[in-house]
């Protein structure tokens, strides 16, 4: 094999369009234009509409563009929490943005579970005004389980829920009832260059912002609810933003509503079937998660008898880039990116590799 | 001519090698690579000493990635300021930092001068702990006198200067031992895709970093000071970044550092000067800036007899975009960039339509 394929969870492959859509990005001066212009109003109104198409967002909930995840994280804690978030933490991810919460001084809570363990506890303290979910923690592989999150929405009316979808979305369905803030960074499933990221907040979280601006805290500056709210609706962003991620974005969601987003998540949990049945048949490997209802479908992790060092370099050699495992895993884990990218026979090259390993 | 050519004030005209390097993006897997990564680092590493080469930057000062020069303004109030700025208001850009430093509650002040003015009184509050200076207003096209930022340093030695770069760096030079931070976005004289900042800061920034923390104030999350520091040392980043962005930051720096500062500054000192001799010599305009020591040589700005339909059409149709003006000026003002992307050749047949018109 020449050539590269990414398995890492995230930056990983681009989507197989990508360097095309590069292309039309130079020819139609994508990059040259100015972010006030009626061109970037086309591209920013085209990317919102089919983004909304695909992950099937319902009317009453608005799409604002940030340059990562991570920011999103930030401007939750800043806009949408006066006192108290409560963060469910299933991994590393979710703990960061549990720390973040605690960075600006909130009096945050979180349920720890022992890594790969499901939560059982589902209480939330009162003072928590918003529950943080992470759907797919990228970590270790843990997919939240969506009856707890019904049971969530069910137990806490009140209380807003906020859907971490790093690396799940478009690829898991999500029932946006349950939710009123959702986020996900662009170099996940959506297989673009990272540098960009997704904030969808619905008309509960647009009210509850105005309760923490009248509490008089600082709600941030240029990527405050209000300002972007503001430039949204006119297909606008307060500050020059990533144009081209915007773009790209776009012409990807347009990619994959041509392939459909039922197919996507029905290919997602075949792979996913595969991989981990390839695991589990090779007794030197064993799936991190036991407990199958709470399996990512999207990040394979797995434990390696002996570490990780020979299978990494076997799959490495026939050009399959996976990732090794996160923070003290890092020996001993894999993970393997499963994303609508990664097409069905290179997950099947990979679990004959692991078969004959 | 069959294709345009981008004169506004940024997003403007992408440096011409730009489209050359996304395919080495491409083919290098650039927008694959896991920002932990080794290649990443190098690409970090690399990007960072082209752009100290480019700049000049001396010892001592750090130079870190954000994803706007609007993230600047908000990292440096959150990081650097506990009870006060205060703010050169040359123009609708320093204004808006004025206005940050406000969305945070912070008892910041500016002096204010009329459009198009020159700064008389240089007083600073005794309470601002820090000076912000727009070297390039690019709503205006207002260029601050080194001079009077010589004075500054010289009246408040123990205040740290915050210099605005952008649409100013590389194409004006900066002796760094006035200012203690500066930032710029790369969509301007780098000619880059939108999406990213950089942000320069020196040791005193880091001690008065120190001041603000055990005074108790929150510093942000991701972007604080320390997180930036602790990743840039091992040449990371704390969240997922615009990689592709750092990497063509890095390429076009190398090409520019092929053609040399001193020559790209006086070029742009040279094209700046032919179109403001094309618009005083033409009586149907009128350069914004009538005082020569302040007229910013990156974006040149003036008047227009009659309103800027005519000539911004003229231009148009030879395949020249030029910018309208800012803000209440739109309708009555063009705005010209002079990049180092646009050559003499380009900028000679500008003045002779300008002449012509």
């Amino acid at each position: 094999m020449n050539h590269k394929i990414y398995f890492t969870p995230g930056p990983s492959q681009i989507y197989y369009t990508v360097s095309d859509h590069l292309k039309s990005a130079v020819k139609e001066d994508v990059m040259c234009i100015s972010h006030r212009s009626a061109a970037f109003q086309k591209i920013f109104e085209s990317t919102r509409l089919s983004l909304r198409e695909l992950l099937e967002i319902p009317d009453g909930y608005e799409i604002y563009f940030t340059s990562s995840a991570n920011e999103v994280w930030e401007r939750i804690i800043q806009n949408l929490v006066i006192d108290s978030s409560h963060h469910f933490t299933n991994g590393s991810f979710a703990k960061k943005f549990h720390q973040f919460a605690l960075s600006y001084q909130k009096n945050s809570t979180s349920t720890l579970v022992d890594d790969g363990q499901d939560f059982t506890d589902l209480s939330v303290p009162e003072k928590a005004e918003l529950i943080s979910v992470t759907l797919n923690e990228t970590s270790i592989g843990f997919g939240f389980d969506m009856e707890k999150l019904k049971e969530l929405r069910a137990s806490y009316p009140d209380k807003l829920i906020a859907l971490d979808g790093v690396s799940a979305f478009p690829a898991v369905k999500v029932d946006w009832q349950l939710v009123d803030t959702a986020y996900f960074s662009v170099q996940k499933c959506f297989g673009l260059p990272a540098g960009l990221g997704v904030w969808i907040v619905n008309q509960r979280c647009m009210e509850k912002y105005d309760q923490v601006k009248k509490a008089g805290i600082v709600t941030g500056s240029y990527h405050d609810l209000t300002d972007l709210k503001s430039n949204g609706d006119k297909n606008q962003t307060p500050e020059t933003p990533n144009i081209l991620g915007i773009y790209l974005l776009g012409k990807v969601c347009q990619d994959m509503l041509f392939r459909g987003a039922k197919m996507i998540q029905n290919d997602t949990i075949y792979k996913s079937t595969i991989l981990y049945q390839a695991l589990e048949q090779n007794p030197k490997f064993n799936p991190f998660i036991a407990n199958k209802k709470i399996r990512s479908k999207t990040v394979i992790v797995s434990e390696c008898e002996g570490g990780n060092a020979g299978i990494v370099k076997l799959l490495g050699d026939k050009g399959f880039v996976i990732g090794k495992g996160y923070g003290s895993f890092k020996d001993s884990h894999i993970r393997i990116a499963n994303f609508p990218v990664h097409s069905k026979e290179q997950i099947e090259m990979i679990c004959d590799l692991i078969a004959a390993y």
